[in-house]
C-alpha cells in the first residue's frame, strides 16, 4: 500500500507475539484507530532506550547503576537465584515467594546455537559467589537439557570459598492446579523423582 | 521495575493483540534481546506518521492525496465496494478478486456504542454515488445486525441519479474450506438462504 506502511508493519512484526496480520492490525491501530497512541509509543520507546541499562551487578534492567532489587537492603544477601532471562526474574518477583537476590544469565548454554560460557553473564555470577556473603545458590533454570548443562557448568566452576555454599535447583513436577492425566510423561517422571515424605 | 519500563509496557499493551504479558515480552525484546530493533521501530513509526494520511476520496491510507487504488486508472470506475475498515480493503486486495474501487466507512452504525451516521465516512459515499459513474455499489459490510443496519441506512439515503444503480451485498455462507458439521447455525441458515441453481 505504501513503503512507510510496509516498513512499520515489518518493524512491528519483529516483536515477539506479532505475526503478519497482527502487525498489520497494530500498524492500522496506531495510524487510523487511535492516532494519539503513536506519539505516546514513540516517546515511551525513546525514554526507555534513554534511561534503561543493565544492572551492573545482576544484569536486570535498571534506571540506576544498581537495579531496585540489588539496591534494596532488605533483600536477603545470603540467597542468590540464577535465572536465564529478565522475564524469569519478573515472574519470581510477581510470585512474591522470594526475598533474596538474583543473577540474570541472559540465556543458557546451547552449543548447537553457538552459545558458550563467554556468551552468557556467567563469569560475573562466579565472581559474585567468590566475594558476596551468599549461603545458597538457587539454580532457577529451565527443566531441559540446556538448563541442565548450564547448571552442571556452574557447579563445575564454583569458586574456592571460606564458607560453605549450598547449591539447589528449583523443584520440578506437577504445576499448580495441574492434574495427573493431563501431565506429560517427563513431568510425571520429574514429579515421581521429587516426591517428598507426607503425613 | 522502572517507570520508563512500565510506561513502555503500557503503551505496547494498547496495541490490539498484545496483553500484559506479551507487551512485557515485546518491551524486553526491544530493550534486551534485540536493542537495534528499537530505533528502527521508532523511525518506522515517525516516518509512517509523517507521510501517511487518509485518501481524500475513499478513506484508505495513502502517502498521496489519492491512494494507489483511487489513483489507478485501470480500476473499474463502475464498481464501488463499501467496506467498514482499511483491513477489509487490504483483505479484498489480497484476494485479487476485485478490480473496482472502494469506499471505507471507518466503522458501522452502532447506536449502543454512540456511532451514528455523522461518525462514519457515510455522506462522502452518498456524494460519490451522486457524481461518479458507478453502476454497482457492493456492500461488503459485516454479517451482523450493525452491518445490516448500515446497509439499510445506505439504501434509504441513496442520491437521485440519472442512471440506474445496482446495490448488492456480498454473499454469506460456508467459508472456503468449511464443512457443514463445523458451521454454526447462523452460517448454515445464511448458506441455505443464498443457495443457487447447480447443474
Amino acid at each position: 500500500m505504501s513503503a512507510a506502511f510496509d516498513n512499520l508493519r515489518q518493524q512491528l512484526k519483529r516483536l515477539p507475539g506479532l505475526g503478519h496480520r497482527s502487525a498489520e492490525r497494530a500498524a492500522l491501530h496506531l495510524l487510523v484507530t487511535e492516532p494519539a497512541a503513536l506519539p505516546a509509543l514513540v516517546n515511551a520507546l525513546n525514554e526507555a532506550a534513554r534511561v534503561l541499562r543493565r544492572c551492573s551487578l545482576c544484569g536486570n534492567l535498571s534506571e540506576a547503576a544498581l537495579c531496585p532489587v540489588c539496591a534494596d537492603e532488605k533483600r536477603d544477601p545470603a540467597r542468590l537465584c540464577a535465572v536465564e532471562h529478565i522475564p524469569d526474574l519478573i515472574a519470581f518477583e510477581r510470585s512474591g515467594a522470594y526475598r533474596g537476590r538474583y543473577h540474570v544469565l541472559h540465556g543458557k548454554l546451547s552449543p548447537v546455537s553457538g552459545v558458550g560460557p563467554a556468551q552468557l553473564n556467567l563469569q560475573p555470577l562466579l565472581d559474585r559467589l567468590a566475594t558476596e556473603p551468599v549461603d545458597e545458590l538457587i539454580l532457577a533454570l529451565s527443566n531441559d537439557i540446556e538448563g541442565e548443562a548450564t547448571c552442571h557448568y556452574i557447579t563445575q566452576h564454583l569458586p574456592k570459598r571460606e564458607t560453605p555454599l549450598a547449591v539447589t535447583r528449583i523443584g520440578f513436577g506437577l504445576p499448580s492446579g495441574g492434574s495427573v492425566p493431563y501431565a506429560d510423561p517427563g513431568t510425571l517422571k520429574n514429579a515421581l523423582e521429587s516426591r517428598r515424605g507426607y503425613a
